[in-house]
């Protein structure tokens, strides 16, 4: 019998990327495509079809041997359903996506959110390879995530399980607004946006720092000028891994999970920001939900989307 | 053929509780026999085995359609393997208990954490009743809980999945020490045990309360005096629900339930308790992840117990 195959899609609000996997997590192949946003709804769903069949046509596999085609979206949805509610940045509003694409391709189709999606390729062949109960946080422009036990995303009751970014850890008195309206939610600290702002407030405020030289400050500006002994920056890195790993303490007495994966650009940093969240963990942490408890950084970079799409299939 | 029957053990450090359940949740019969926990693990394990063999023979059932046997146990453990690790009111340290009673008794045995089978007797024939994803709050000594997906229990990689009491939620300025050592947990203020020691608090500082006459103050006489108009009793009442509104804000965007089940001796208090924590609840809570979510009272009471443990035998 020929080998079975999956195709993972990773919508995006530019870019289409796709990916052929084996049944083993393997990514095989991977591609890109437009996608077309300012064409429309039907533009953007051809433009998938299109993607998902050019990548198995350049490749050495046949259609039939595609069992499945996964796709992870930017949005909320009914992931169950296939139906996706809302994407903020794709025409995609109460659009049957699944139905749309299980006709068009002939195919068993699977959605989910694309947070979700990154944990589960995180979980199926990557840094969570193996491991029972998975959390994956993504710390980007925001702060997403997901969990995934025993290979299953857990999608919630309206799909909005995993979004730590808006868990109120920060106390009232040193708190900002959110962009959901909320106070003290974690996005605010410890997602690149948080990390550029403290910085930006730091030198507004006068604070001795070499970020005061730079015209724009990202993240891996604090990160490269905390590693260079900047205390500012050093301080505010310190800020962003306290409540991100008080946010895991809280995380790991709901779901207990046997590993927390960090992804996202703002990952990249690597043990600078991994080692002052691992103490923080520990500090807020019930001693009996740290035990076996790993906290490391994700593996599969921007490849989790297409490989979790991929992986969509198999559950 | 004969209606297959399940029978539940609620084990406690004094007594042990048992029931029959039908497949679909029905409550049959119910029973009690003594722990004699300072008689050894041996006589504890063989007291559920004579309990377990009891109630069926008082009942009209024969022993042959017992389909399962579940066990409530209030300790640490491995559910899935059935080892009891730690359980702090009874001889059960280490002890391979699902094997054991599986011998003695030539039926299927499950074990699991106490509180999380309340919370699973809740969703499979209570409050939660046909809800998907279903999360309970025991409010008693301590704050307990439980997560209840798809009607299985979510047990975590170390079985510390639902231990709400720890989530740190109380801030800095005016967090105390928690049993578990560390500062602010949810448990310090809104257990019977937290309720009742901010009474005592109010009225060593002076405050104008009925609660200074009492010898002793109690959650129910808080409560009491709460709806008599007592003002301090009334803020005791306001920060319990606060904090725990405050919590299920951020179960609600990591696990996303469907409903909040709230039970043990201080969900008597009913609205009393209740519209404080919705309250908080929506002020805390991401917008997206309150649609459609429910904050209600348990409704077996007591009886959650037998009846999830029966309903353990059926996942």
């Amino acid at each position: 019998m020929a080998k079975r195959i999956f195709v993972g899609i990773d919508l995006g609000g530019t870019s289409i990327k796709t990916g052929i996997c084996d049944e083993e997590g393997n990514l095989l192949k991977v591609g890109e495509g437009a996608t077309e946003t300012e064409l429309g709804t039907e533009r953007v769903l051809d433009n998938i079809v299109a993607c998902a069949r050019k990548i198995v046509d350049e490749s050495e596999f046949s259609w039939d041997q595609v069992a499945g085609v996964g796709a992870g979206i930017p949005g909320f949805m009914d992931a169950e359903a296939g139906i996706v509610h809302f994407a903020p940045n794709l025409p995609l509003t109460n659009v049957p996506v699944r139905k749309i694409l299980e006709d068009k391709l002939g195919k068993r189709v699977a959605i989910a959110n694309d947070a979700n999606v990154a944990a589960l390729g995180e979980s199926w062949s990557g840094a969570g390879k193996g491991v029972p109960i998975v959390v994956t946080y993504t710390l980007g422009t925001g702060v997403g995530g997901g969990i995934v036990v025993n290979g299953s995303i857990l999608q919630g009751g309206t799909g909005m399980a995993g979004e730590f970014g808006h868990m109120t850890v920060v106390p009232d008195l040193e708190a900002i607004q959110c962009n959901c309206g909320k106070m003290g939610c974690l996005e605010t600290v410890s997602s690149a946006t948080g990390i550029s702002r403290m910085a930006v407030d730091a030198v507004k405020r006068g604070d001795n720092t070499m970020l005061a030289d730079l015209p724009q400050i990202t993240a891996k500006d604090v990160f490269d000028a905390a590693r260079a002994g900047d205390e500012t920056a050093h301080r505010i890195i310190q800020r962003a891994a306290h409540y991100l790993g008080k946010s895991m303490a809280m995380v790991a007495i709901v779901v207990n999970p046997n590993r927390f994966i960090i992804g996202g650009g703002v990952s990249k940093a690597g043990d600078t920001l991994l080692n002052p969240v691992r103490e923080a963990f520990r500090q807020f942490a019930l001693p009996r939900a740290q035990e076996n408890v790993e906290i490391v950084a994700a593996k599969l970079g921007n490849n989790a989307g297409v490989i979790g799409a991929a992986g969509l299939c198999l559950r």
